[in-house]
């Protein structure tokens, strides 16, 4: 029997015409008007896993959108690993900005490029190929359970709902997860942290309706310029968030944690390039690594009010609107955030206009411990696939449900992520290399085999 | 042969069928893709102007949107009036806030709705009707000239040049235009003051692409932050802008003349009521009638960037971006304002993002004596239709052209405006009730009577 570098290389174009296929369908699940493409994809989904070889594979109704549930129950005995990942993408906006249209994969430069190339329709993919080959060659060490949700992308809300539901089904030894980053194309990494959540959106109400700027300009409060003056208010100069009560329950690293964090590797000149920024920014005394790894932060996601067309109009609009997302460390309570953000922003309103605080999704921030079993097996299976052992490192992204499943199922997470920084992730021009999916594939054959062949319990 | 009231009743449903004939056509100048529409609009004031009696009527290019040209000439030496008005009309955004299309006009409790039904085709068209009574009647006492741009909501650069060019035939004691308001439905007024205006569109970028928050956020200038921070920054508390410089024109008015502007009818709670608002908010130190019509001010039209969808996106973006008006006072001049708020806003930016400043469009205040012969005529008129005398008013609105008008053909204009503050230019749900429409022809009428009838030139 073929080793699984050979398998890779055997049946790269079925893997990429299949993968494809589940990227071709636009499961935008912020987009109401994108409901059938996520029962599209999740149908998808089920075939990829009955034809990869498990036992049973199904739609699940949740109070949202499906989720698709398999499994491979070699022996009860034996440990489980419960494969998390998700079917749904990110809207593509702006549009105009994708050098190929987002849901018409196309390989340039040995990348895939399209919206959910890498997350997570890539990423997850690499499972189901994993658990293909092991099951082809009769190697697989242990029972494998898969749970691929259509709702991460907006909060995962319905599937905690469902994991509490069917806690029993969903027995595992661990969570292995692959929707994080690696620290480059050559530097495995493992994340051990990921921010929580708080995300909001804001409606300021000036005049009772939108106003000529001339006529009433100067006279009448203006929510644009308002909302403007409050969201400035919401740092001071050192960067710090000035939302009463935010920093409360943040974790505070000691010294020497802080200074191992440091050690991950970092060049400031390749992120900026790669970013295109000639500045970096942030709060003070943190480096770039903590900014986003172990400090919370607030940034407005978007902001619209007026006039935004072509040309000029004047007006002096009633209503302006901003989306704002805070992101969480440890043990920031994302219910108790959002709460303070609400009732701060409410108080800094001033009398001249009306204020509305909307909480849209929120999430736990997470923290993974690097001395379990299953940290052990991944970064093992990293070391062999990519030469070097991997780092730890803490993400500022989110993936509220990791905590929700600790809290939830009381499974720890482990986040094997094949990402990479380049991938353009939420944005336009998502891609992900042919050397992420197929390195990804053999990592992940590897942690099931230095998981389980070994014996080894979590 | 009939008098004014009798011919305005006699005649009512055919001005309605020709004005909403007029209407019907969607000549916003700042879509391109009306371009169309701008000559059908200036196609139908020619038939206006031809059927109502001009010895001709013509469209003449510009270097942008036709001018419809008229006139009649009944004696080379009798006095001339240039009538001033526009076909072009304002965006209808946001198109969900309308009651009706915007482009069927609809007559509803005496008022008709539809995008122009004031601004300004319906107050232009009470011209071509005054116009087309002392015609038939063969009273016309003087010689009338109209000249009818499509390019007033978009800065008139068009027909500044056509004005130069064409300065011998537009030769004239007096410029008419109806595109202003009286203070209420019986209480008549002249703008005497008319504010100027910079428009300008800036754009803020942060990082060459758009970003995943989570990964992102702390560690990245947000244009958006940023571009709070910069608007919030071009007001002190006081309500007075700090762009540099300013203040430096602003004619200041003496005790007495700020007495007197506030003399003008004012009620603050039907204001408030009108408005829909419960406080009202400016410049410290001055009321209502004077920061809307002596004080320059600053407001934000519009303003986006990010993901403005619907539901949450985490995105950290790339732009941000805002149109910003500030209008102007006597002796500010609109292009030095420009250049100072380019360079304050350049001068504020931090080092984290770029910033691009574009100026849109920008007009010269305007002030008018009360004391010329025209305005005289135009006061009487006022007082003979609504049993008042007119107050004369400082509006806080800009028609740039019309300080333009005085220095390129050396012409005042007397602005007697017959819209409401009710009416709702530049909004959804624009009206002009029925009454000011034929109220307007009467009062027309009687100008033309006052000021050429008696001899008097300006």
């Amino acid at each position: 029997m073929q080793n699984i570098k050979q398998f890779i290389e055997g049946n790269q174009q079925r893997f990429l015409d299949e993968l494809f296929g589940l990227i071709r369908i636009p499961s935008i699940s912020s987009e109401e008007k994108h409901k059938p493409d996520m029962q599209r994809a999740a149908e998808y989904w089920v075939q990829l896993l009955l034809k990869a070889g498990a036992d049973k594979a199904e739609l699940m109704p949740t109070t949202g959108n499906p989720v698709v549930y398999g499994e491979k129950i070699i022996n009860p005995e034996l440990p489980t690993v419960l494969v998390y990942g998700h079917y749904d993408v990110m809207p593509v906006d702006p549009p105009e900005l994708w050098d190929t249209p987002p849901f018409e994969p196309e390989i340039r430069d040995g990348k895939i490029f399209a919206r959910g190339a890498d997350d997570d329709k890539g990423q997850c993919f690499i499972h189901a190929k994993a658990f293909e080959y092991l099951l082809q060659r009769g190697t697989l060490p242990c029972n494998v359970k898969f749970m691929i949700e259509g709702e991460e992308e907006i909060g995962s809300a319905a599937l905690t709902v469902w994991c509490a539901e069917n806690k029993d089904m969903l027995k595992a030894d661990v969570i292995l997860v692959s929707d994080t980053m690696m620290i480059g194309q050559d530097t495995p990494s493992i994340t051990c942290g990921l921010r929580g959540i708080a995300y909001l959106e804001v409606e300021v109400t000036g005049p009772g309706r939108d106003l000529h700027s001339g006529l009433f300009g100067g006279a009448v409060a203006n929510p644009i310029n308002i909302l403007a003056q409050m969201i400035a208010s919401l740092h001071d100069e050192k960067g710090r968030i000035t939302v009463k009560g935010f920093y409360d329950d943040v974790r505070v690293l000691s010294e020497s944690e802080r200074a191992e964090l440091n050690q991950a590797p970092f060049d400031l000149e390749r992120y900026k390039k790669t970013l295109g920024i000639d500045w970096i920014y942030g709060e003070d005394g943190y480096t770039t690594l903590e900014r986003t790894g172990i400090r919370p932060t607030l940034d407005v996601c978007g902001i619209w009010g007026g006039y935004t067309g072509e040309g000029s109009k004047t007006v002096l609009p009633s209503k302006a609107y901003a989306k704002i997302s805070m992101r969480l460390v440890p043990d920031q309570d994302h219910e108790t955030v959002a709460q303070m953000f609400t009732e701060h922003f409410l108080s800094i309103a001033p009398d001249c206009v009306k204020v509305k605080v909307t909480s849209l999704h929120g999430g736990q921030a997470y923290l993974s411990p690097t001395d379990s079993a299953a940290y052990r097996a991944a970064a093992k299976a990293l070391e062999t696939t990519f030469g070097k052992r991997p780092v730890p490192v803490y993400s500022g992204g989110s993936i509220p449900i990791i905590a929700t499943f600790e809290k939830v199922l009381g499974i720890k997470s482990i986040l094997m992520g094949f990402g990479l920084d380049t991938d353009a992730t939420h944005s336009p021009n998502e891609n992900f290399p042919l050397k992420s999916l197929f390195r990804g594939i053999e990592a992940v054959v590897g942690f099931y085999e230095n998981f389980s062949g070994g014996g080894i319990r979590i």
